[in-house]
Order: structure tokens, then sequence, then C-alpha cells
């Protein structure tokens, strides 16, 4: 359903939806067991729900697509991550809950290492720690720029974010990152007219870093990509009338929520905090996105094992998260990261939707065979809030 | 497929369809036996005729979406409703067989009860009769407006329709009517500057059946809104090279399959009467569309036992049906009516379609559950209609 159609059918309403994000959730059969790890995983709770739910799978952009953290999420908010594009360079401030102003123009940075003939040998600077990473932000932001006001904010080991807050700033600069190594770091250069003035102002920050950083090898130099402003686009409230909250303890999370207009509530690492969370705020929303991060640490890790240890987590607190009586439960994930891939991937990922007037479908249990027979099929990830605003009395009828 | 696509595929050809639509079709388990309508009915002609054709459930406009009769039907005549769009006056108009022509504009019109202050306290006039708004009506056609001939036609109830026919006229005209009791009717305004003439005639309208109303209480005034023109379609022998005719009782499907240039065939109460008036004019039509309306009637009324005979009153035609000997033979709804929600819903909608050179598939008796392992899955409606003219014979191959 595009946003034009959502925004007609939509109507406020006392139902509660709770959207439950398990990160990477889908994912692929153990070589050896040739079963995946919701199947390898003692779930008795989540495959309880799936008996009494709606079951299928998403696709969060398009088949054959392996989505980032942005559009995966977005999806399931409601948003078609093809329409609703946001640059690297964005996202990353935005993920590290940076403030981003609508002219500012913000980058994705890299500490990186060069040779004596300024070629790059490591796009990771070794990857530095945080903690350097930190020193090394705090010098940068020093560096004096006529026209626009600086920041340089560090998020983790060798990454941080570049911004640049002022008038007349424009996001078509070029990438200075060449993304691969033997080579020297590109100039910062206009992709359009309008950007020739915010090229001129990257390139003496850049010439100025260079000199700050030359004597502080592995990270001698930097990398920028990604330039890009903060989009602009309709909150759920407008689109869905609905009053929505994230309750996620990763910055990412939290960024991308606010994005589409979500309060974001205080939520400490644990399942239970953000159980809790909502708990205490049941009251003064009645949409809750709760993310779960660590389905997806353990299967980028590729650790099979731990994987299934944090489904079984998970599974343990099923029964905490029925006790918030939410009118329509959606248990979900962004995008799938089998751990033999150790990385996101494209697969359709696991999906269930506990709400009234479902209808009985053969699937009795949570993982990637079981769900083949739901009654939902497989479906793009951006209908799942039509579909639950549907049930939870929330969309109104269309033509007469 | 886009109506352009269809158009450029599309052959005539000597073989026949027929679109059974079965209104309202699709329903929810009962809460005691958890068993839908079409499972609790005894269906053994349509169960045998899942078991020779191909089977799936359709999605009229999209998911979460509870479609009016207009989309719903638009759909599986292959018109995407959301590109295909009719305007609520238009509609209303056409739903009484109304000849409403390219220059007229349409509103749907309701009488209404208002207090002293002129505020609405019942937005149905207490639903008068039908004869009564008859009368009414009458009165309300002799008012004398200069620019514009006025015709004023009873629906039902408190339900009328309004046309102005004249040159110059526009449907840029708000809704009078404020959706809510408590407030006054709202005057009429133009949308857009083209709309401006025709507000005027309009208000001049609403001033004087005002006066004629006024000691007619409880409809002591009106209201209207969704101001519309005729829409003007490709027809479906333009687009999908046939010669369609509609086999409805009911106005409003009449209506609906007139816009998209089908022949409205006499058709009486009974499917009886039906199945002869198709069996009649098999020489000279090779498309026929068939409505069945007491499904949809049983399921708003929320009688589940009524909804389950009006499936087996159908069941018990279909070797009727089948003696028509169509080449194609499509068993379809226009959208959900679920008894236990006595409206229309979201939910998709159960298909089969016997036609020849369809793979064979699991599917074993016409329901909610049978059909989820049916080889056509949940589809857009709009696409059935595609689907029924390749199996037809009627499709050219896409490219070289």
């Amino acid at each position: 359903m595009d946003i034009d159609l959502a925004r007609q059918l939509s109507v406020p309403g006392d139902t509660k939806l709770l959207l439950f994000v398990m990160d990477g959730l889908g994912g692929l059969p153990h070589p050896e067991s040739g079963r995946t790890e919701l199947e390898s995983a003692r779930t008795p709770n989540l495959d309880s729900l799936a008996r009494e739910s709606a079951c299928g799978f998403t696709l969060p952009v398009a088949p054959g697509v392996t989505p980032g953290s942005g559009p995966g999420h977005l999806s399931l908010f409601g948003y078609d991550p093809l329409k609703f594009n946001i640059g690297r360079g964005a996202l990353e401030a935005v993920g590290i809950d940076f403030d981003l102003r609508p002219q500012d123009v913000a980058a994705r940075g890299n500490f990186c290492t060069v040779d004596g003939k300024g070629r790059v040998t490591d796009r990771r600077a070794g990857r530095i720690t945080s903690e350097r990473c930190g020193e090394l932000c705090e010098e940068l932001r020093k560096i004096p720029l006529e026209g626009a006001e600086l920041f340089v904010e560090p998020v983790r080991e060798h990454r941080f974010v570049f911004v640049l807050r002022g008038d007349g700033l424009s996001d078509a600069v070029a990438d200075t990152d060449p993304q691969r190594e033997g080579t020297e770091p590109l100039p910062p250069r206009a992709t359009a007219p309008e950007g020739e003035a915010t090229a001129r102002l990257v390139a003496r920050f850049v010439d100025e870093a260079q000199r700050v950083l030359a004597a502080k090898t592995p990270a001698n130099t930097l990398l920028l990509r990604g330039f890009a402003r903060r989009p602009d686009w309709p909150s759920m409230s407008d689109v869905f009338k609905l009053t929505p909250a994230a309750v996620a303890h990763y910055p990412m999370y939290r960024g991308l929520a606010k994005l589409v207009g979500m309060e974001a509530l205080p939520a400490g690492p644990g399942l239970d905090d953000s159980i809790a969370t909502v708990r205490e705020n049941r009251d003064q929303f009645d949409y809750f996105f709760m993310h779960y991060k660590y389905t997806d640490t353990a299967g980028e890790d590729g650790d099979f094992e731990r994987k299934v240890a944090k489904i079984e987590e998970v599974d343990a607190a099923i029964p905490s998260l029925l006790a918030l009586k939410p009118d329509v439960l959606m248990v979900a994930g962004d995008h799938s990261t089998p751990a033999v891939l150790a990385a996101h991937s494209w697969h359709p990922v696991p999906f269930m939707m506990r709400a009234p007037w479902t209808r009985t479908d053969a699937c009795d249990a949570f993982n990637e065979v079981a769900l083949q027979t739901g009654s939902l099929g497989t479906f793009p990830a951006v209908e799942a809030l039509p579909l639950a605003l549907a049930h939870a009395g929330r969309l109104t009828k269309y033509g007469a």
C-alpha cells in the first residue's frame, strides 16, 4: 500500500500494535544437521504462538535483494525502502543519535592507513579502538572552516560521522573513498554545480585533516563517503494515524525510528528492560517497535550455536511479551542473517501475526520450513503494517 | 497486467469465459465450530470442481484493504481499482441504472434531520421509507434551476441521487455532508476555480430544498457528498477483445458492468434465471459475468447459517452452470464478507478456475483452509482475467 492510500484509509483507534523485530532473524540449514537456527532452537512459546497466528515470510525489498538495516526496518514500518531512500551519511549520523538537521550534510568517515606514496594500504586503519577514534575526532573537530560549522563524531573503531552545518550546503559531493586498497583517496568533487561550494569546504577539511593525522599511523588519513542530507519523510502519525514509540537499545534503530516520527523510549540492553519500557508506556502510545539485536550479531559472527541460544532467549520472554496484551502482535525480522553466511542475506524472513480475525492455517511451528504452510505466503514486508492495521480495525473501506 | 499490455496481447477467439461471482464469498471461522461458512456448508459440487480447478485466493485491492463493491468487481473485470477510480456520486447513479452522461455531475444524497439551530441530529432522517423518499424526490425535482437540468432519483430509505446536467459543469464541489451529527451541514463550496459555477447551482438547489423540506421532519433537510462525473474508461472489448455480457439482478452490478462496456442482460432474482439467460445468449457473447448477491447479504446481516445455506444453494446449481460448457469457468468473490464481522473485510477471497491446461494442485475442497494448498496462491484479483484469457487461448506471446 503506498503512503497516499495509507493516509487516506487509516483511522485512529484505541487498539494497540506491537512489532517485535528479531534482527537478522531468518537463517539457513546447518551443513551437518540440515536444520536452520530456528529449527534447531527449542522454542515452545514461539511455536505455540505460531499455531495461533497468521504465518508466512516477508520480503524486505524485493526477491534476491539483501537489505541493509535501514531498508529492512523501513519496510516493516510501512515505508517502501525503494521509495524512501536514506543516504549513507545521514543513516550513519542518525545511527549515533546525532541531531541531524534539515540543512546539514553528513558523510560516513573511515580512518585509514596510507603508505609513503599516499596509497591506501588499510581502509580500516587496523580497526583502531573506539577510544582512539574518539581522541582523533576531537582533534579534527578543531579544524577551522569558514562558512560552516563542523562536527566529527566517533562511531566505533575506525568509523566516524562527518557533518557540515550551514547555509547553502549541498550533498552533491562524490566519495573520497576509492573503495579499494592500493590507490590514493579521491579528491572531493562536486557531482553537480550546486555541490561545488560544499566540495571546496570538504577539500579544505581533508587537507587540514591530513596534516593533523600525518604522524598518527595507522590512522594517518581518512576517507569520506555517502554525502547525504536528512530525509524529510511523512511521519507514521500523519500516514497511519498511530502514536508510535521505539524501544531499541542500539542507536541505529532509534535513529531510524525517529526518522518516521517515533518517540525513542529509553531501552536497556536486555529483553526484560524493553518489555518493562513498553509496560510503563503502554497508555501513551498505540504502536510499539521493539528491537532485539543479538540474533543478528550472532549471525554476522557466523556463530550458529549462539544464534540458536539467542532465539531461545527470546522464546523464554514470549510469555512476558504476551502479557503486554497487544491487540496485534507481529514477530518479524528486518532481514535474514544466516550464520552459515555470516552476513545479511536476501532470503525471505520468518513472520507471524497474532491478531483478531486471522484465518486458520496449517503452520504449527516458527521456523523456515513450517512457515511455508502459513496463510500469508511470502509477501512484501511493506504490507505487514497495513495488514496489522486492518486486523486492529484501523483501516477504512476503499471505494463504495 | 496493465490495460496497455492487455490491449497489446489480447486477441479475439471462439472460446467462452464465465465469471461467476458469489458476492462477499470469503468468510472467517465461527467462534464455536472453528469452521468458516464455506467449511460448514455441504458443497459436494464445489469441492469436486475444486479438484479439477486451479485454486487460490484473490486480493481485490491490496493486503489489508477492505474493498467496496465497486473496486471488488472492477478488479475481477481486469481493471486495477487503484487506477480506475469511480466517484461516489457516479457509482450511486450507475447503481440505480441511471443513464449518467459524460457531461453530468452526480452526488450521493441523504435526507437528514436538523434541530431548531440547524444542527444535524440524524444523518439518516430515521431511515424514512423508500416510498417516502420517492415522494420527497418528486417534490425536489420541481425546483427550477437556471443553467442545468436537475434529476433527483430515490435510491432506498433516506438515500437519493442528485444529478445536474448541462454545459460547463464540474465535479470540483466539496461535500455538504459534515459526516457527523451535532454540526450544521456545510455550504457547497468549489474545491477548484472551475467548480465555482456548479457550486453556485448546488447552493441554489440546497436553499430551495431547505424551504421545500422545512416542515417534513424527520426529513427536514439534505446532505450531498461525492460529487463526481461518469468515468470514461476503455471497454473490455477494446482492451481484452471480448464481447462481454453481465447477468446481474441488482442494479449496482449491472451499472458497474456497463461502465466497462458489458451489455446488461435481463436477470431475474434466482440462479436458475441467470443460468437460463446465459444459455439463451451463449452464441452472442464470449464472456459472461454472473452475479449472485445473497452470500453477501447474509454475511452483512451477520447471519452465519443463512450464508451457509446460500452457499449450498449455489452448490446445487453448479451442475447447470457446468452444463453451459464454458471453456474457462472462474468461481470468485468480489471481497470477503465474514458473517462474524457482519461487514466487508480485507481477507483474501476464495477463487478457482476450471480451464484447459491448468496444473494439478493439492486442493480438494472449496474453502478457506483447503484453498491454501492451491497452485495459484494469493494473487491480485486484477490478474484473474488475464490468466483466464491465457487458458482460453486469447493472449499472444510477449516479445520475440
